[in-house]
C-alpha cells in the first residue's frame, strides 16, 4: 500500500502549503483517523441514469465506500465514504443567471476533485459562483467527518467535522467543527467551531456562535484523534446497520414505494416506516419508524427516527430528527440535530424554518409554532424564546437586530425570501410538486438508476488505489 | 431500445457484406435467438489484478453477462454471456518468436472487438500470427453459442455453435457447427459442420468429419432457430444453477481451496467436490462431484460431473466429462463431450490426448489405454479402435495414413510434438508446476482478482447499451 501512503502524504503537503501562514498542519487530523486497512474494505459505487449528465473519471485515487452520480473527476485523492452528487449540474448552453445578466455555459458543469482527502463528506453541486462557471473545483483540501460542501469551489482548505460550506467559494481557510458558512466568498480566514454565518453582500448578515462548552459535548476535534461527542456517538451507533445495506444485494425494496416516489437502494429503512407520494429518499438516508408524507424528502446522511413528516418537508443533508412531528412545509437545514424524547416530543408548526446546524435536545416537550425561524441551541421553551423569531416579525426588521447570541444586520425580509426561495427550489427539484404529468423531479426520475460497484487493487504496490476509470454516455 | 436494435442490424449488415459472395445472411441466426429483453437482464463483469496488463474500453455496446480480463476494447458490438480473457497477452518489449526470428512487440497486446455479435463465446488470446502483432482483431463477425475464438484475428466471419477457431486467422469464412480449425490462416472458405482440421504448413494435416446424421443429434443449427441437440440440452439443463452464481454475492467459497490453487468466484461447485494443490478453476466452469488432483485445471464452460482428475489434467474450454476418471496428464481438448454412465464409466489412461471436439458417449464401460491420441465419435471399444492410435505408433507415421474417417498426411511425430508442447505450456501457464516458489501461474495469481459489475442503461433510448467505459491501471 506504499502508493496509497505516498498519496496521503502528498495531499497533506499540498494542503499544508496552502495553509502555511496559519502554521496549521492537517497531518495529525487524518494520518491515523482512517487506518490504511480500512481504506481497502469498502467498495465504491457510481450510478448511471437516462436523465443525468454523465462523465466520471477516477485516477490515482482511493474511493473507499464513496458514491458518485453525474459528472465528476477525481484525481490524486482519497474519498472515504463520501458522496459526490452531480445530479443538478447544468448542461452546456444552459443560462447562468447573475444580477440580471444571463451567461450561457460553454460546457456541461462538472465537479473536479484533485489532491483532496474527503471523509464522509457530501459534495452536492449547485452553481452559485459567477467567477467559476462550468467547474466546481475541490483541490488541496481536507474535510473531516460529515462535512457538507455544497456548490462551492474550494482550494487549500481544512473543513472540521459536521461543518458546512454552502454556496461559498473558499480559499486557504480553516473551517471549525460544526461551523456553517454561506457568505459567497471567503479567503485566508479561520472560522471558529460552531459559528453560523449567513451573509448576502450588503443585504443581510446573520451570525450566531454555539457556546464552546456546549459544542464540545456534541462535537470536538483534537489533532491525532477522531472527532468525539454526541454527534459521533449517534452515527457510530447506527453504523452496523448501514454496513448491511452496503454488504448485501437486496432483492426487493424493504417497504412499499409509490410509483412517483423514490427510495434509493443504499438508504436504510427499519421499523414501521412509510413513504408517501412524491417522496425522495436518497442514498445513506436512515429511516426508522419514519412516516414521510407527500413531497417530503430525506437527503444524504439524514436520520429520521420515530418521527412523522406531514408533507413537503425538506430534511437537508445530515439533518437528524428523533421523536419529532414536522407539520407541512417545515424545513430542517444541514446537519441540524433535533432530538425529542419519547416523553418529551418535539412538534414543529407548518412553514417553520429550522436553520442549518440547529441543535434541539429536549428536557421537556416542545411545540415550535408555525412560521418561525429557529437557530442555535435549544433544550426547552425558554431557550426557544431566545433562539427563534416569527417569520412575519423578521420580515419587518431593517438594520441591526440582536436576540440572545444572534446578531442580524440588514433586511430581514431578504433573509426570509432567500430561504423561502431556496426551499421552493429544493422541493421542486426533488419532485414534491409532481402532478402525474408536470413537475418531475428526482423522486420520479431516480427510479431508473443503475449502480456499478467498483473495487481497488487488492494486492501489490497499487493496493488500495483504484484503476483509472473513465465513464461517459 | 431503439439504439440497441439499430446496433444489431448494423452488425448484421457488416457481416453480410463480408460474406456476400456466398449469399449467406446471418440475420435469421441472431435476430430472434436472444430476445432484446434478455440482453438487458444480466450484468457484465470485469476483473482487475495486480498481475495482468489492464486496459478495458467499451463503447456503444451491449455486454450482457460477459466477462473481461486483461486488455480489451469493445466497440459497436453485442457480447452476450461471452468471456474475453486477455490474461495471457504479451507486454510491450516481449519477444514474439517466429521461425527463428524474434520480433519485439511495439505495444502491449490487446484484443479488439468491433461490430461483432458474440453469443456465449470464449475469446482467449494467445498470439500466433506474425502478420498481426499487438492486436487480436475480431471484426464484422457473428459467433453462435459456445464458439471458441482462441488467439485468432477474425474478420467478416460466421461461427456456428460449438465451433472452435484455434490459432487460425480467418477472413470472410463460414465455420459450421462443432467444426474445429487449427490451420494458421484461411480466407473465403466454408468449413462444414463437424469438420476437425489441424494443419501445420507442410508438416502435417489431420482431418476428420463427423457423420452428418450423428452430429445433428448433438448439435444442429437452422436459420431462425436457436441451436438444438444434446449439447444444448446439456447446458440448458444446468443454466439455472449458473444464474444463482451470478445472482448472489457469495460470502465465502463453497469448498476448501488450497493456498496455491484458485477457484473463481463465478465458477459453480456442487456436490462432493475437491480441489487439490495448484488447481485452477476459472469462471463459468461447472464442478459437480468432481475431484481435481494436483495441477489439474478446469477452463471456461467446462463441466466436470461425477468424475475424477488425477492430476496435471487440462480440461480445455468447453470440455465436458461425466462419469469419467482421467489418469495423470490426460488432456481433454476444446468442446469435447465425454459421457460415461454410472454403470458404463469411462477411464482414460495417463498421458492420453483427447483431441478437440471429440464425442465419447458410452453404451458400455470403456478404458482408453495410456498414451493414445483419440478423436471423433466413440460409443464403445469397437469405435475406439477406429478413432484412436497410440502416440508411439503415430510418431512413426510419415506420409499418408488413414484410419476410419480420419486422414493424416505428413509427420506424425510433429503432430504429437505440437500437442505435447502446447499441453506443457498450458499446464505451466496455469500454475500446475508451482513448487512454492518458482513456476507461478494463473492458479497462484488469480487469487488477487477483484471484480466490478457493470450495468447498461435501464431506461430511455440507450436502454440496453452500456455507457462508454475506459479502465486503465
Amino acid at each position: 500500500m506504499k502508493q496509497l501512503e505516498n498519496l496521503i502524504e502528498s495531499i497533506i503537503d499540498r494542503v499544508n502549503i496552502n495553509l502555511r501562514e496559519t502554521g496549521f498542519d492537517v497531518g495529525p487530523y487524518i494520518r491515523k483517523t482512517i487506518p490504511l486497512n480500512q481504506l481497502v474494505k469498502f467498495y465504491a459505487i457510481y450510478g448511471i441514469t437516462s436523465q443525468h449528465p454523465l462523465h466520471l473519471h477516477f485516477s490515482r485515487s482511493n474511493l473507499d465506500g464513496s458514491y458518485f452520480l453525474g459528472k465528476c473527476t477525481v484525481d490524486n485523492s482519497v474519498l472515504h465514504k463520501s458522496d459526490i452528487r452531480g445530479d443538478e449540474l447544468k448542461a452546456k448552453g444552459d443560462l447562468f443567471h447573475f444580477q440580471g445578466s444571463k451567461i450561457p455555459l460553454r460546457e456541461d458543469e462538472i465537479i473536479r476533485v484533485k489532491d483532496a482527502y474527503l471523509i464522509k463528506t457530501l459534495v452536492h453541486c449547485y452553481s452559485h459562483d459567477p467567477e467559476s462557471l462550468e467547474e466546481f473545483l475541490i483541490q488541496n483540501t481536507v474535510s473531516m467527518h460529515y462535512a457538507n460542501i455544497h456548490g462551492s469551489p474550494m482550494e487549500g482548505c481544512f473543513l472540521g467535522p459536521f461543518s458546512t460550506v454552502d454556496l461559498t467559494t473558499i480559499h486557504d481557510c480553516i473551517i471549525g467543527a460544526f461551523a456553517y458558512l454561506q457568505v459567497g466568498e471567503l479567503s485566508h480566514e479561520r472560522v471558529e467551531p460552531g459559528k453560523i454565518w449567513i451573509k448576502a453582500g450588503d443585504l443581510f448578515d446573520f451570525s450566531y456562535c454555539f457556546p464552546g462548552e456546549i459544542l464540545d459535548k456534541y462535537i470536538t476535534l483534537e489533532p491525532g484523534q477522531s472527532p468525539r461527542g454526541i454527534f459521533m456517538d449517534f452515527v457510530e451507533a447506527r453504523k452496523t446497520d448501514f454496513q448491511e445495506v452496503f454488504d448485501v444485494v437486496p432483492l426487493k425494496v424493504p417497504i412499499a414505494v409509490p410509483r412517483n416516489a423514490s427510495l434509493n437502494r443504499y438508504a436504510l429503512v427499519k421499523g414501521e416506516s412509510h413513504i408517501g407520494e412524491n417522496v425522495l429518499v436518497v442514498q445513506r438516508a436512515y429511516l426508522e419508524n419514519a412516516r414521510l408524507g407527500k413531497g417530503a424528502n430525506a437527503q444524504e446522511n439524514c436520520y429520521i427516527i420515530d418521527s412523522r413528516l406531514e408533507g413537503n418537508n425538506v430534511m437537508a443533508h445530515g439533518a437528524k430528527i428523533i421523536n419529532a412531528r414536522l407539520e407541512k412545509n417545515v424545513f430542517v437545514g444541514f446537519n441540524s440535530f433535533l432530538q425529542g424524547k419519547q416523553n418529551n416530543p418535539l412538534t414543529i408548526g407548518k412553514l417553520s424554518i429550522i436553520m442549518p446546524h440547529t441543535i434541539i435536545d429536549l428536557d421537556e416537550p416542545l411545540n415550535i409554532p408555525a412560521e418561525h425561524l429557529v437557530w442555535g441551541y435549544i433544550r426547552n421553551a425558554k431557550d426557544l424564546a431566545e433562539h427563534s423569531i416569527s417569520i412575519k416579525e423578521l420580515s419587518q426588521v431593517e438594520g441591526e437586530f440582536t436576540l440572545g447570541a444572534m446578531n442580524f444586520q440588514g433586511k430581514g425580509s431578504r433573509l426570509v425570501q432567500a430561504f423561502q426561495h431556496r426551499i421552493e427550489h429544493i422541493l421542486e427539484a426533488n419532485g414534491a410538486f409532481f402532478d402525474g404529468g408536470q413537475n418531475k423531479g428526482h423522486a420520479q426520475m431516480e427510479k431508473d438508476i443503475s449502480f456499478t460497484i467498483i473495487h481497488p487493487y487488492s494486492k501489490g504496490p497499487r493496493k488500495g488505489l483504484y484503476p483509472t476509470i473513465d465513464i461517459r454516455p
